[in-house]
């Protein structure tokens, strides 16, 4: 453990220092295994994705889908059936060609995202209207080699958590009603990890790989990139085609199924990170927070009675499901220990000394404020879960401005249009409109903005590139 | 869904047909994906192997070992380190040499296991004596090119279920501590699905590539197979020197630490079905059921009370934490329900009708004897739990009847040498004796048994094939 207490800098004026510095410190990947862009997930950091990822699996299974599993491997010739998505994961699609000592006849292809591996499987799953709709998701590592610029959990190679659901539908309108409840899904989701974000619908020149069209979550980064948090796209009839899934209808006519997926991974995570953390540290929502509450003991050597007594109230607060760690540690002070569990992001901390074992209560600080608060022991849970909700309100508008001073409003501040963040700016949907506003900017169109986060005014106030009245926003930004 | 109601096959007739009889009909996986040894998890399947992986998950937690994630693909110079390992691996490692359009510099090898992932980073994180014992997990999908072979989820080619522990020592003391703790684990984990075993340290001339030494639980097949159900891993400083994994001890001195590894597979749910199943399919231990009771309402069209109460029923039993599904399915009578639910391997059944519903009633049907239960409704649950825990002995007698039917003893056997199934036999250790009963029995020595769920006499009172005086047994078999 370094001596440092707390990370000490300021993420918006160096982010990859303190970027770097955080996940260091604070144990959630390291970053020195020998291939760029694949990370080694520590303990602290992978629960913390996986209380993310229970939130996610819990609302997909309450909305009636279901796990399932499907390999990692897929033959070149099933990859390459639909065509455009060949083309537009081809180059990036890690390809095995046998093993040390022996070569395949056919070559092996390592998803990058499972529809060809699921929808080989559904032409045979898929016979009638009862077998419809089918709702499945998977928990999977997919592969990608980005030739961007790689970032720790932001943009890598081995993506080690996707949670990739796909859905099939009799009809279109069926299909786009599933958008809409991946949407909501979706929002729910980064509500409870109390992170703000832009839908938008993307582009039609820039739409997923084999799709109709798509919306992506958007959100921002200390350092003023965009952050696509997630996506969810409407497949239409391209790979069921491509597949050959067909259902008899009821009608007597064999039809092709409409279909949609909807894909989050870690990335994810470090969008908590970045976005909710300060010169302190990490600061983790509770909801996914490893530890809810560290004990510290306060205490003289050989004070048994308060390490007891901690124990005590650490056995209380697991009793109701509370995610608590005794600090037992001799070799630090407690006001060491104040800073580390801080910086590592823990949102609430139980003191306790002869003072609080005398009288039966606790002392509860908090990460957000400095406030501290003496309670009796039967009264901390409630007192805990209470100071957790305001705590994911601090967060949340924590977050919302954060956001808010990471995007700029073009219509009113014409000057920043090489603003280090993400545009705003009035838009018809065009594509010359869209690329004239890339060309001031030097960003690009993220797409048409279907929900903000911030209050915008209604755009037909304004006109589309100084031509044609603007009857939308478009959402412009250097992304990960 | 077909009109076959149970599986009616004998899986010691046939044990192939009950096989894939069961896997398909059961919706535990689908075997037709177009690579060979890879295979589609279906919902069903994968929720009882989820619920089987968490018990041994719990039992990693609770000892200590904390979960993380290290990359799936490695470089060939890092793999290449422990030479005994690439010996051993290396003709059945998935190689990636780049992807569709481009060549990597260095070669990636796909993990068969972890043991090079992990060591390389270990290296960096072991530095005195506190880092010690270093004791993870992670649960991963792992690729191996089997050149036997391949059978549904018992030898497969990407292995998406394996957890695999690694754990550093100072001492080989401690290591051999760890290495009781992981049999303890082992045993305690297959004792809760009630999988019977046999414990064998493996002879010299066939332990795990780059170990000292390693003991293997086996069991056996309803076809007389034997089965690797886990392995457990004395590495003692192979890889540690091979990776540079040094502590300076309190000595002042630099020294290798010492290293074991254990790792368990989705496997262990093809023993559990293999091992459990019977004429009418499928049956899972409770605790691993993705459904423990299902509800069946025994109604004429229309009697929604009936119905409402089939709820009322699940709703308490979900408060009380049990898995249940109320089948309302109109199209089957409930006759054709209860084999269907029984194929499908659920425990028990409730049986809900018009009488039930006047006398606040439940009507309990078990998947063991063809016994029902009257009881009132509040005394259910207790009673579903009272007949899960005879379920699990039922389930433990008559697997340990299954592994003495499908095992000799060769001193009171001695005609059985071709047996089709496990053999036992007396031995000195020695590899001249271990050949000639391989030759006799056509099997292999799967290694010297160090604990039976047989009863097995000294092994003094025997000589080891007609010379020496027998000191061991010799476990025998073929194996998956």
């Amino acid at each position: 453990m370094s001596a440092r207490k707390s990370i000490g800098i300021d993420k918006y004026k160096d982010f990859p220092e303190w970027y770097h510095s955080v996940l260091k410190e604070a144990g959630i990947i390291d970053i020195r295994y020998p291939v760029k862009g694949m990370n080694v997930w520590m303990p602290y950091g992978l629960k913390a994705l996986r209380l993310t990822q229970r939130i996610l699996m819990d609302l997909l299974e309450e909305t009636g889908h279901q796990e399932a599993y499907f390999p990692t491997m897929v033959p070149e010739s099933v990859f390459s059936r639909e065509k455009d998505f060949l083309k537009g994961f081809g180059g990036e699609t890690f390809v095995v060609e046998g093993t040390v000592t022996r070569k395949f006849n056919e070559r092996l292809f390592v998803r990058p995202t499972s529809e060809t591996v699921m929808y080989y499987m559904w032409n045979m799953w898929i016979k009638g209207r009862k077998d419809l709709p089918l709702k499945m998701y998977q928990v999977v590592n997919v592969f990608r080699y980005e030739t961007k610029m790689t970032h720790p959990i932001l943009r890598v190679r081995e993506i080690m958590g996707f949670i990739e659901a796909h859905t099939a539908h009799a009809t279109m309108e069926e299909a786009e009603k599933q958008i809409s409840e991946a949407i909501a899904i979706y929002k729910e989701f980064f509500n409870r990890l109390q992170l703000p974000y832009f839908i938008v619908k993307t582009p039609p020149w820039d739409t997923f790989a084999g799709a109709e069209y798509n919306y992506d979550f958007i959100t921002v980064m200390p350092d003023g990139k965009g952050l696509e948090l997630g996506s969810v796209i409407n497949l239409g009839q391209k790979f069921a085609k491509a597949f050959e899934i067909k259902y008899m209808d009821t009608d007597g006519v064999e039809k092709h199924v409409y279909q949609t997926c909807y894909g989050v991974s870690e990335r994810v995570l470090g969008a908590v990170i970045g976005i909710h953390g300060d010169e302190t540290g990490l600061f983790f929502p509770p909801d996914i927070a490893p530890i809810q509450v560290v004990i510290v003991p306060v205490m003289k050597p050989g004070e048994n009675q308060v390490l007891e007594y901690a124990f005590k109230v650490s056995n209380i607060l697991k009793a109701h499901g509370v995610r608590v760690f005794v600090d037992t540690d001799q070799e630090h002070t407690p006001g060491w220990k104040y800073y580390y569990w801080e910086m590592k992001g823990v949102p609430t901390r139980i003191e306790v000394g002869r003072k609080e074992l005398d009288a039966s209560t606790v002392t509860i600080a908090r990460r957000d404020k400095r406030e501290k608060h003496v309670v009796k022991l039967e009264e901390a849970v409630d007192l805990l879960r209470k100071i957790w909700s305001e705590i994911n309100e601090y967060l949340r508008s924590r977050a919302l401005e954060h956001l808010a001073r990471k995007t700029v409003f073009l219509p009113e501040h014409p000057e920043d249009k090489g603003f280090d963040g993400l545009v705003i700016a009035p838009w018809d949907g065009s594509r010359e409109c869209a690329e004239e506003l890339e060309k001031e900017t030097g960003k690009n169109v993220l797409g048409e903005i279907t929900e903000s986060p911030l209050n915008l005014p209604p755009p037909s106030q304004y006109t589309a590139c100084g031509k044609a009245k603007a009857d939308r926003y478009a959402l412009l930004g250097v992304t990960y």
